[in-house]
């Protein structure tokens, strides 16, 4: 029989905090051992015997919480994109102390989204053309959305690695804003739309054919299996694995 | 028995002259009566008893032709967005002296291009959010395409009769283009690819809908039920007719 | 200054009712005066000064919900598709002794998916093929949908006024199932998948072109314009109204 | 500088040899040395000094060719599906004597439905349900393709290995056909439609997110990118490579 993993997780009556309860709590190899807010000690963590902490706070108590986690030999799930290259060389010297303990740091916890932009990584030199279009919803603020405009990086750098020539294009009479907006050489478009939540579409075309990945998010839930991955995932990935990419074997 | 329509086509060489010819010929109701390329004479369209001319020339040629047919009782359709208002007014005052004549004028034989474009006028006026999105090969020229930025227009003089609020748009911080370029308050986005020919898609939005019209044309062919549809329809329709959207009964 | 429409809801605490309550509540140009539940007495309509009653609750107390509201001067939109054409023509005999009052009966108040029937019923005829493509959540009981069964209805309704001739399939060799459902001659394919909601393509095609018309439906929202707009238009529109269509002007 | 590369294109007349003429001559890197159709002795392609071989004939003729081109160190590239084991390991056999020769077998050049499939493989198991829409032109005799039904069976094989629950599936009262068809525990749908030439959507979707890859392919040409990339690649892969995989990278 396969053991029950001891979950506790901070920040859980946030929006993100709040699924995660319910999504341990559903989980049949899972067991929900605390629930922590801001008020809270974190050492409710040790008392309940968690195994795996899952931190969906603010980016400013994170590393703290880390901290605590891997001097107490719990492994910590960490969904923030808050952490700098500084941070996380601290996190590596935490955890040099203790070999056994894990933690996973995941910027976006959707799976879709992850195969979305390694998929997209991986067939980028292989196509003449590529551009990404994204939809949302028309309450978001900024445009391109940063999984967009990080798609557009991994592209625009695995084009560059093969020495592909720069995409065809002759448009000699663009109304301003027509061809979007370009990152790294890759034409990004923003549609903002009352009905919508988060979709993306990444479009490769080649002479003859083309290849599209696309990624349509509808709510916060489709974060949990991704967190439900990492719990699972970590008891096996000591030390300091950042994003999803290296969990789902791609 | 269903009479065979007698037809000519002017400008028989050439890209969509040639389709033509090919589509006359195989119309089980129709018969290919004249080709008549640039150094040829008018009058063989009389001569071979043609009841409708199909002009598929250059648009400094239309005009004389359309006048040539008008006066020998010919119907014309035609496939040219070329003729401006004072010619079309020429068009007319040539027709008034021969009442039982047609002529068509469409700027656009893809019937789905032109069934998007209503449609999409028709749709305009029940969601709060409206974009465009269209897909062309890379040789294009021009960005967005003539037939997106009409739909825009549409789209912006639909919603202005129905004294829709603006589109809700929360965007503060935007990458040049991201939102692409605006037509009559509606955003438009061009994508350029290897592999494209010619596509849109018109997307409509409400708190908890979208709904989508899109068109896709392959090649040339996809223009020619359109002009059967006319070569089929003209004789009931004497006068001048621009558009196929009458011809549609939409 | 536009009078505001005074509006009850029947069925209010249900899942639907409940979003009606919100979208009423909440429209600058409504009043909500009156919730009904099963356990209220239907005078409380009356009572409040209710000019439109929205009826959201069960087929079996529909009819005489309706009654009550004819009777006592209330216009009444009706969103259920279980009023069989017996129960209208009681609707019609009600409503003849009350020339003013209106009743709008609406299988579907979702715009989105009354223009796709629409729209796809007015474009059928323009092209050789037709099939439908309908996604669900894997939840749902029926494939394929009411909705897609009845738009297969009305294409192959127009395909067979329009005479046109079955659809080109060469296909010999199929695995059971593989070519989707037929109804009425129209190939209907259903897709049951975690994470989606609701959706369907109605998908259009001739040499050279393909049209399609998607419509996605995300949450019970979506029916809220439609509601809205059978509370704004029902004041004009004396009689019995079967379907949105009308209303939507097209 | 790069060498060119020798290249001989056997059955040079067909469909597809025809398109691999044009594009070997096309290619800065790759020399067109000899067109071999069936009235042609192979001895030709020794004469010219050919590198590679692009075998593109009828599979009746493709074994003897392999021998003919190995025995006289000639790399070659074949465009069939029908080899079977038996004739795969004949080709090894004789690759044995010639370790310095290579030989790729590739069922299917179009890069972007050779990512497809891989990517399908690589998603399936993070996914609760997965379902195949797979598009097509009417003169197509088999219902599901070729390419759907591989891509179904490494779907269910990956959710097999995974040891995946059944996909959630509430079906009670279906119309016979509509849920498609079933291949290894993965349903389906085969859509004939004129205008369309060869398209397919896998989709996959779990709590809250959905997650499609596309494939369009317009023609013939979309083949000659993975036909180009064999012949570059062969030089460096002695010994018998089957499927375009793994030059693919992923």
């Amino acid at each position: 029989m396969r053991a029950v993993i001891k979950v506790g997780v901070l920040g859980a009556r946030g929006r993100m905090g709040s699924e995660a309860v319910r999504a341990v709590g559903e989980a049949p190899d899972a067991e929900l051992v605390a629930e922590i807010n801001r008020e809270d000690s974190l050492s409710a963590l040790v008392d309940a015997g968690a195994q795996v902490a899952v931190d969906l706070t603010h980016p400013d108590s994170v590393l703290g919480n880390i901290e605590f986690c891997v001097a107490n030999g719990i492994h910590v799930v960490v969904g923030t994109s808050g952490l700098g290259p500084d941070e996380l060389d601290t996190v590596r010297s935490r955890l040099a102390a203790e070999p056994e303990v894990g933690v996973i740091v995941a910027p976006n916890f959707a799976i879709g989204a992850v195969l979305s932009m390694r998929f997209a990584e991986l067939a980028a030199k292989h196509f003449e053309s590529a551009e990404i279009v994204e939809l949302h919803h028309p309450k978001k603020a900024d445009a391109p959305s940063g999984t967009a405009a990080r798609t557009a990086q991994v592209i625009g750098k695995a084009r560059e690695q093969a020495q592909l020539d720069p995409m065809p294009d002759a448009t000699t009479k663009e109304l301003d804003g027509a061809r979007g907006a370009e990152v790294d050489g890759v034409r990004v478009h923003s549609v903002r739309m009352a009905g919508l939540v988060a979709h993306q579409e990444v479009l490769f075309g080649t002479e003859g054919e083309s290849f599209t990945i696309r990624h349509d998010s509808y709510d916060r839930r489709s974060f949990m299996p991704g967190v439900l991955l990492c719990v699972r995932e970590i008891g096996g990935r000591p030390g300091l694995t950042v994003g999803l990419d290296a969990l789902l074997g791609i």
